[in-house]
């Protein structure tokens, strides 16, 4: 098989950049080593920022999202006994952004995908990907039952941290840049209405904890813990009270989320990484492939987005002019958005988290930070501006 | 001998706090424990923020330094071999600082306090503030060979942070808030012209490094050196090489500075701290005897102009109506401005330099950050506003 574009991964990155390069114009293949449902049901992120809401409904994937989607003016901070929302619009010149989960855009884009006729193929693990520095790299991998061969004129690697595509890479020209960080988030699901209607992120002696939703009927709650921390020494009880604890104010120390059935819960790390550079010959990489993020600052998806867009219009730039201009600046322009949210996401993450054995005088360094942002139109301009998110290409 | 505020230190926050009262009506003695010419010559920081400038003007205190002073409008940030400018005044509507060393102040308020027949005696040692809590706290200091004693209606503690006063807060309600930082700086006084017009601010792989100026003929050069360097390990001509390094540029990789005369060289280390409360009963703290930063965002010598500013207006109130609310809202007041410039200084100095063995991940975020700086409004102003300083009061 041969196609021009062979995209390797299902996942969000992988999916738009297929609707994208379809809309052009431009034939793919994308390579999925997962079933459907599986893909369609992993939990991932849940905030769109508004360029990634922007050029969905471009690519005409918007319809389910404007629907069932939730836009959010905003955030609520809380810290010191005290809470302050950010009023993203009012600070950024219009911009906000959606709740809806990164598995309801899957499912949106496989369905478009699939009912278009592109080609997407399910259990299809790519083994290989060969000649990066030749005209006619290749794909190798399983399907069927099959070893197969999927000869391309570019490849792109949407397959994730752990994926193959990165090795294409020679390791004497990658530079790998990393954190690990001293805490983990314990996440739930749970079948109960959110009281709230914009996302609190807060600041608590005790941890982070950071209330978002999937839906008016879904919450999706976040509470800091220590690496290690097995979910099952979290009884649902005590997640929903260490939940309250956190989030109370002076102001409202009785405060309390509505409990519900917990369905889902698990213990996420957190990492900082990059890939450097994120183009080797005819590979490109995308999301998270070549680079991973913190959750707190919402930019995994998004950046991921804004990596195949800027993709796609150099795919387009060839497809139309012949020419490689923006092909070649891939890299260098898609890094240096990459090292912003890298960034934000680290800033949002030492801001709100507290370090084990953290020391007195940082903590009240991040409190006075939390006050700059509730008093300082500068401060929570710059904060508005990253979390709704900065321009996807230019 | 007695007084109504009893005035250790005479630096520059004990004597402008002297003006201020005298300017109000209010006695006070000032007690130094070095001698005149020691006071006038030792080397501290240069940079006044618009709140200091316009402070010593309204107190009479700003005749030379509108003369001598040199009105900076801004700063300049060199990192990843480029140059970027700050505008002060464009980015905080109006605001910007002054070049006029400490040492100076000190000379004109000392000047100013004998010229009034105001009470400042030098060589007057403080061994012990006592009854903090009662209606006449004491001063006890050694004078002219003799042990003496200043009753005093209020005592304010402007004597540093080796200084006593400290002490007469008692430890079971006293909290100490500190950091120190694994590098120092070399400073050195230079006879060289300053080829730049305003500081710059250079963030380098090899260090951190700063000029600045003391006059048109007077350089004053810093460069980031590990935790226990000795001075005399650098010769003048490696520090002159080195700084030529550290600020080079791209467009300009051969720029260099004027070279002259060393005249003093010294190293400097990092530190940050904060005691809380800043008042005990009638004993007030100010300046460096409560908080320390490190000198990367020039604040330690404002953060003092501030603290005592507010006590001025504090006493004036109590003098002309009896209250003691203000008094009674310092050191909450106080605390509020003090972390915010703790934050900046740790901000300005994390954002600069370089730790030992320091990922290349961490590299990437300072220069993501000072790249933020350089193309967003927001990011800039945040910067100029905690650099030409916060309101004083209020």
């Amino acid at each position: 098989m041969h196609t021009t574009v062979g995209i390797i991964g299902g996942g969000p990155a992988g999916l738009l950049l297929a609707r994208l390069l379809h809309n052009a114009g431009i034939d793919s293949v994308v390579l999925e080593s997962r079933d459907r449902a599986y893909v369609e049901q992993r939990q991932r992120a849940g905030i769109l920022e508004q360029g990634t809401v922007d050029i969905l409904r471009a690519a005409g994937a918007g319809a389910r999202m404007d629907t069932e989607g939730m836009p959010h003016d905003g955030i609520e901070l809380r810290f010191d006994g005290r809470a302050h929302r950010l009023d993203f619009p009012a600070l950024t010149g219009g911009r906000s952004v959606m709740v809806y989960a990164q598995t309801e855009v899957v499912k949106d884009l496989i369905a478009l995908q699939l009912a278009d006729g592109g080609t997407l193929l399910f259990d299809a693990e790519v083994t290989a990907v060969e000649g990066a520095d030749t005209e006619r790299p290749t794909v190798r991998y399983r399907h069927d039952g099959q070893d197969k061969t999927l000869t391309c004129d570019y490849v792109v690697g949407c397959d994730g941290f752990h994926g193959v595509a990165r090795n294409a890479v020679p390791e004497s020209v990658r530079t790998t840049y990393e954190r690990t960080y001293p805490y983990s988030w314990l996440g739930i699901l749970a079948d109960a209405r959110p009281v709230y209607d914009e996302l609190i992120y807060a600041h608590h002696e005790r941890g982070f904890a950071l209330a978002s939703m999937r839906s008016p009927t879904v919450s999706r709650l976040y509470l800091q813990v220590p690496n290690g921390t097995d979910p099952a020494d979290w009884s649902d009880e005590r997640i929903w009270d260490e939940l309250d604890a956190r989030f109370a104010t002076d102001a409202d120390p009785g405060w309390k989320l509505e409990r519900g059935t917990v369905t889902s819960k698990s213990v996420l790390p957190m990492r900082s990484h990059v890939t450097e550079p994120m183009r080797y010959g005819r590979v490109f990489l995308a999301g998270d492939a070549a680079h991973i993020v913190p959750p707190t600052g919402a930019k995994g998806l998004n950046l991921a987005a804004a990596d195949v867009v800027r993709l796609a219009e150099a795919f387009t730039r060839l497809h139309t002019t012949g020419g490689t201009d923006l092909l070649d600046a891939y890299s260098d322009a898609a890094l240096r958005r990459v090292w912003r949210a890298e960034h934000f996401s680290y800033f949002m993450t030492t801001t709100l988290h507290s370090e084990p054995e953290q020391s007195p005088f940082q903590t009240r360094l991040q409190i006075s930070q939390l006050d700059r942002i509730a008093s300082s139109e500068h401060a929570a301009a710059e904060l508005a501006e990253n979390y709704a998110g900065l321009p996807f290409t230019g």
